[in-house]
């Protein structure tokens, strides 16, 4: 079938679409800016802005499926809160909308965010935790959730909204994400440079390797017409790590040396993204989500991508 | 204190100004069409689509607290869905947003709907019982349920929304409302008419007389900044009522017929509007939030209404 991936561009766009190419899926890539995806083979690219419908109606064009990851993220979203509107809910509703029409019953899936929780955080989450956002960007997640389980509780989508914990390691570019210092670790590391991280040596926080979001969001596409909780929306395992054992196994297995990071906590920041309790992710583990195993296999996944990318 | 109350042309709106001002409110009124609200004493009035930016500066000059009521109902929403989006959402953002901006940590009730809980509804109505909205309608008020909260864990609203149940007697004119029925039928007694209603005489509904649902929406600008559950979101107590016993009642004190009303079920509007189980609303009560107390009340307060109106 044709997979409609919007935010094609961006980090996790870029891992998915291979994955969903080897699987046997034709491809329509959306982004903004779409020069990162030029010499791709199989794909058809629609560059353009997600809020215009010219670009929605192009992009949807021939779609069997749709992966919605195009987002105005935490940091960005609370500096311009006007824009994340126009990208987060509008386009979203809209896009969920024009697809339905097109395409009854039909899988979408929506990269959501575990800012849907709010903080603090209670002692444990899991899938009965209330949401609670606390930023612009998770109470935008948190209603469109809300949107695409009453569209699929129509008949109209067979929508899967997916939590996406923390995803290592993106791209040292500035991502608009305020937990962005969770991948900066990695290239420090990995080039023999001293960072200076804002939060605590004892500060833990949920993380998937984006190889391992790609494969999770590539089986949210099966995973959507399956017999799902009434929200429609699940949260996905992540491994619960903590920034002193993060770091020990990154200078293990880069041969760096651990002492390159120090801590300076901040306290927003500490409180926001480095107190995370234990996560039971029960229905997502029951329809076949996982996350990296142990951390060993995290450090190791996260690093070949960052390895990779710095390579010419 | 100076009260912005949105869509005050409206049935409940026009309740709920008069009590406002009895208890020592300024009031600033705002409508698309105001032309009922003429002559109204000590009542600002900016007549303009609530949507449009302009209409909303006015209304919130010298606002301290706001009553937002103005929404597309049910049965318009599901017919123009693009313009429900744009009051029930996108204007419901930029209101409250603005309004933060002007008035941080102020008052601001929402006339949220019991639509949130879409249909079949589950054995008890409790707080606990999680949203599953079936329509546009109901969709929308729980999306803007989760934002208003959002403000208020920011500290920048005090926001409460009242889940309101059925509220009667509305006017005969088309409302927008699926279940303009259930007020139809105390405008055809009082008029000695035959109606043919399209739910059974067993069919139970929650229902609410405008009356005590102003007085609910004028308590709430006092609750909104006292002790809240964390969702901001209130199911308002009701009466559960049938049919057939709401039918005799309106007979009793109408000296009506009671044959004049017969029934022929629709079996969408029975099971949207006829099936809704016995409902605790205990968070409403504590906060001194009460329904009509009985039946006899609740017919006599709406027919008060009735009358009152067709009177010359």
């Amino acid at each position: 079938m044709r997979v409609l991936v919007t935010g094609a561009a961006g980090f996790i766009g870029q891992a998915l679409m291979p994955l969903l190419l080897e699987r046997g899926h034709a491809l329509t890539a959306t982004d903004r800016d779409c020069a990162a995806l030029e010499g791709a083979e199989g794909i058809r690219i629609v560059e353009g802005d997600i809020a215009a419908e010219a670009t929605r109606r192009a992009a949807l064009q021939g779609a069997d499926a749709v992966v919605h990851l195009a987002t105005v993220p935490g940091g960005a979203a609370e500096e311009h809160p006007e824009l994340a509107r126009l990208v987060n809910v509008d386009a979203t509703m809209h896009l969920s909308s024009e697809f339905a029409c097109l395409r009854r019953g039909a899988p979408f899936v929506f990269a959501s965010s575990i800012a849907v929780f709010g903080h603090p955080l209670p002692e444990t989450v899991c899938d009965e935790t209330p949401l609670a956002p606390q930023m612009i960007y998770g109470a935008h997640k948190a209603m469109m959730e809300t949107w695409l389980a009453t569209l699929s509780r129509r008949g109209k989508l067979a929508a899967l909204s997916l939590r996406l914990p923390g995803i290592v390691a993106r791209p040292p570019a500035p991502s608009g994400m305020k937990s962005a210092f969770m991948s900066d670790v990695f290239h420090a590391l990995a080039a023999q440079r001293p960072i200076e991280l804002p939060i605590s040596t004892e500060a833990t926080t949920w993380l998937m390797s984006v190889d391992q979001v790609a494969r999770c969001l590539a089986h949210a596409l099966t995973a959507a017409t399956t017999n799902l909780p009434e929200s429609r929306a699940i949260t996905l395992p992540a491994l619960r790590v903590s920034m002193g054992d993060l770091v020990s196994e990154l200078a293990r297995q880069l041969g760096a040396d651990p002492a390159l990071v120090s801590h300076k906590p901040d306290q927003a920041l500490e409180q926001g993204f480095g107190r995370y309790p234990p996560l039971t992710a029960a229905a997502a583990e029951r329809l076949g989500f996982s996350h990296d195993g142990d951390l060993t296999t995290l450090v190791g996944s996260a690093l070949r991508n960052v390895i990779s990318k710095e390579k010419p």
